[in-house]
């Protein structure tokens, strides 16, 4: 298939090494692993991780639980604050499938306990560090009230508490994340000792892709939901989270202009494509994404001496050295490793696999619903 | 309608009111509007400027000028380095429309002249001082080189000059802004008159929305190609090109959870759905939206005492007085000015206008090609 536009490729057999790494792990530990499946938002992806046995999913939104629902998958968690605006397909998902819902606030299980006409599994959403959002940890006034009025309302079934250690990703040093890690289980432990009386089955979960890549043995939780390991990208590996070579996904992008006088390449290839993530480097410049070379079946490691220094709309500028510069011409196709392949992948609306199989991300299908 | 997540409010009034003001101003200065359509991306927004006389528009790509073709717009510039691997895209639209490409190289022009199959108008994209892409007005080398082989092809039909001058989105000062464009128009003048003898009927072509919305007096150019006035945004407002009264799009964003410690709420609203534009403000701090009052007519100037101070993938984070913190409760719209509307556009799909109106945006049309 002749790629003419920019076209995210994706090796199926490096995000089922990522996959199959991942499950090992968790067995290994004995978690459950729940992936979030915000990172591909592709049927097809799914079904291999469905292949290794993967039964429950994470997922960000009614509608993404709503496509995931249709192709199969019957034990999803929105780890969301739950939208009570959006009851209607909350309760139309609860009628069918194991639906897990989040809630940060006493208001929002009093809306949910009105309006629910099924069950629905409700996990509290703790605050461990990152403060995104949450109930910190050793707020015991407003748990201990919020979790009597779970245990008053019948289609309200407590599971556990659950934490997303987004502050990882500020770090470098697996040293910082393994305490994250430790101080968000501790946290939770505490939490379980308090509350195991009254719900002896609770579950304790976390979330981020670099402690769960970079720990290797997951002490003190029973359920971990990384995403973006199916993929990785140029953020996960400054993190230290994976190698270039566990990298899944690549931008193809059409050169369409040099100037000679500054060695700068222009691909068509821009913010609508890419997505504005930039990783800033140690020596204070900043990164849009590596280049590697496009092979027959895959790509290279990055190069040396060429990088994407700027993105505009549809614009990528490349900075090269005179000799890099000299192998590129108008009409080639230059590959780009991502800075954030979750969203390359939502913008690109679509995958084309090293094995030439298109495959599909539920931003590209049919107008999204405005309002449902 | 009920609004139930992050939707993309349009408000058509002052949408019109933008097109209107533009419209005059092109017919004031004498120089044709041929306005950037990218920025709305719908057949219905297009709708509007046809209703004032537009007949000429600019997109970014063979797909925009695709589908703008085939809702009966018959004279399409892709202001963007021509991408020859479209090659077919190209030559179906030259069958039909009058299609304007744009050069910045000679391999460019080489690989066009070999490969079309029916005449297109063709620009030279020059450099006057943004530095992005485009040949350097001085570049006489160059430039008669890349002149005299278009003039050996008779499916090249020489046009003009086009810039693009992004260097006025870093300034916050009309003085600034009117000798960019003055500088601009300069260099363009010398070009004419250095080519007049050989294309008589050359055309010179500016872009950029401050510069367009600023200067009220367009000396010396032919055509105006701005996109962003059609909505304008933050953005725009800071640089000078506009007030918040003109902004006509707004995110209605659901409130999915509070934070009384800090006074943070959280919005069902990230860079999935604003991209992750950001104003850095004079006091050093950033701006991802303003937050206004949602009317029964459309919304209010913005408050003071809150804001969107940082995003995630779905979360947006709103900081807020304790005064305006306490009048927001879960399952709330909040009002959100975008950063950039481009592309906040892009990523949301689609529009609801003010009046109750679902508009489409090419993006939420069924799978976009992977390849073409």
């Amino acid at each position: 298939m002749k790629i003419t536009t920019p076209t995210l490729l994706l090796d199926k057999e490096k995000a089922v090494r990522n996959i199959s790494r991942m499950v090992d792990k968790a067995k290994r530990n004995r978690v459950r692993l729940r992936p979030h499946f915000k990172t591909h938002q592709s049927a097809q992806v799914g079904g291999w991780f469905r292949a290794f046995g993967v039964e429950a999913i994470t997922v960000s939104s009614v509608r993404m639980a709503r496509y995931f629902a249709n192709h199969g998958w019957s034990d999803i968690m929105i780890a969301f604050p739950a939208n009570v605006l959006e009851i209607d397909g909350i309760n139309e998902l609860a009628s069918r499938i194991k639906l897990h819902l989040v809630a940060v606030n006493q208001d929002t299980v009093t809306a949910l306990a009105q309006q629910l006409r099924h069950p629905v599994q409700l996990s509290l959403k703790i605050d461990t560090g990152y403060r995104r959002t949450g109930i910190l940890a050793t707020n015991y006034a407003e748990l201990d009230a919020i979790m009597q009025k779970i245990r008053e309302q019948d289609k309200l079934q407590f599971a556990g508490f659950v934490v997303h250690d987004g502050h990882t990703y500020k770090q470098t040093d697996a040293d910082a994340i393994q305490t994250i890690f430790n101080t968000s289980a501790y946290q939770l432990r505490l939490l379980r000792e308090r509350y195991k009386s009254k719900f002896p089955n609770l579950q304790l979960s976390v979330g981020d892709t670099p402690s769960c890549s970079i720990i290797e043995t997951l002490h003190g939780v029973d359920e971990i939901r990384p995403g973006n390991f199916v993929f990785y990208d140029l953020t996960q590996q400054r993190i230290g989270s994976c190698s270039f070579d566990n990298i899944a996904v690549c931008m193809a992008c059409p050169v369409v202009a040099k100037h000679p006088d500054r060695h700068e390449i222009i691909l068509y290839g821009g913010s609508v494509h890419f997505s504005k993530d930039v990783i800033l480097q140690e020596d204070a410049t900043t990164i849009y994404g590596r280049v590697v070379e496009l092979t027959e079946k895959g790509w290279s490691a990055p190069l040396k001496g060429i990088g994407v220094t700027s993105l505009s709309q549809e614009h990528g500028v490349v900075k090269a050295t005179p000799e890099q510069f000299a192998k590129y011409s108008i009409g080639d196709l230059m590959g780009v490793l991502p800075v954030h392949s979750c969203l390359t992948a939502n913008l690109m609306q679509g995958y084309l696999t090293t094995e030439g199989e298109v495959l599909e991300h539920m931003t590209g299908l049919p107008q999204r619903e405005l309002t449902s």
